[in-house]
């Protein structure tokens, strides 16, 4: 099973206090470019997997989804999510990405946000996305960018000429880190750039789009302290096409 | 135009004295990784972006290639490769990757050996391809790894705990990257991954395999230097499919 830190209460207490906890979408700083990605929803049935609390599941219906599934672990998630809404047709469930079953045929887009770098077992995950989306539908996920999770230990460090640089070390060997991430002790998944897409090719979807995320020069101007994630990209984002 | 550093003779010379000079295919570390991208040859019309000495283009005839046409900007390089065969199904030619003009349907395979990250327009070369390649053809090739190319200063360094690491910066700003490689000014152009997997999609290609490249156990063993390699991996080898 995946670790749920989400219901710790200490990481969940500073995660609700992260901008895109409290500001939604518009808090992310990578939903722009996420959002540039996404087929048009409208009339879509779609499956957001790791939902939090539900922002984008209420962004998809606003935008003319048939349906959403939303999917998250965390209990502490889903009441918040399920407080914002009462539309009958976005459905939130507890389910585990390790573990998760999907009707065949059932999605003609899946969503996540964030999530698969806690999955340990991807290739489950995706062998069951082969089956839920749709010939033709689609998958858009964002993840921890590779460069960001391969440092044994993450941080800026400075190099002898006192420039700002970003420890890489063992990107080539896959498997967890241990991060500090508002509280000690949680478990992410490294896994390289090559492995999310070759993994996506041996379950039937073709690449549509790569996305490693850097601020626009708007949001570097509106909020400066995101000029170093122009020094390696904090996120990947991708589109692939069920074939 | 491509800085054309091959026909500096101390780069020349230096770049002469290599295990991949020297050894041919077998004295390149990732040449076994290459291998098992590259289609069935056998029956196949051969272009060779940067053939260098023209390893590539014996090892392809010798499986089999139709033809073979080699390319590169370096007139030291043409004249090696043209003493060692008289195969008149080999063809070596003058050009430079930034102005190539290639028949339209003429190759099954279109394959390139650490030169793409020295062009600057790769957008006209993959426009170029993108008529050249059959349907149904294979790009397939070896650039640098961004990760590789993106630091302002390249190399190892230690953090304050005498780790290793690979001090990453300026991964999102593109463009090129002085270098000292055998001789000082080599010229390279950094692309981030998206970068080269977006255009390859813009240009009538789909994505089939993608490697971030890194020694074997059985290499590591043989030659023990290799090890680091595994903290970013030098070079990155795409398979694409023209559409």
């Amino acid at each position: 099973m995946t670790q749920n830190i989400y219901d710790d209460p200490a990481f969940f207490s500073g995660y609700s206090r992260l901008g895109r906890s409290i500001e939604g979408l518009d808090g992310a700083a990578e939903w722009p470019a996420l959002r540039a990605m996404l087929p048009d929803v409208r009339g879509l049935d779609v499956v957001d997997l790791g939902c939090g609390f539900g922002w984008f599941c209420v962004w998809a219906r606003a935008q003319g989804a048939a349906s959403v599934l939303g999917v998250d672990v965390s209990e502490n998630m889903l009441a918040r999510a399920r407080a914002v809404t009462q539309d009958p047709a976005i459905r939130y469930v507890k389910a585990d990405l390790e573990q998760i079953d999907l009707a065949a045929g059932s999605f003609g887009l899946a969503y996540s946000s964030l999530a698969l770098h806690y999955v340990d077992n991807l290739d489950r995950l995706l062998e069951t996305l082969r089956g839920a989306v749709v010939r033709g539908g689609r998958f858009v996920f964002s993840v921890e960018h590779p460069i960001y999770t391969a440092p044994a230990k993450p941080g800026w460090i400075e190099d002898a000429a006192g420039r700002k640089v970003w420890p890489v070390d063992s990107y080539l060997v896959e498997g967890p880190r241990e991060t500090l991430w508002l509280t000690n002790g949680v478990i992410k998944q490294h896994r390289t750039m090559g492995h999310y897409l070759n993994a996506l090719l041996r379950y039937g979807f073709a690449i549509s789009h790569v996305e490693e995320w850097g601020p626009s020069a708007a949001q570097i101007a509106a909020r400066p302290e995101l000029a170093d994630e122009c020094h390696r990209p904090p996120f990947l984002l991708l589109s692939a096409t069920r074939t």
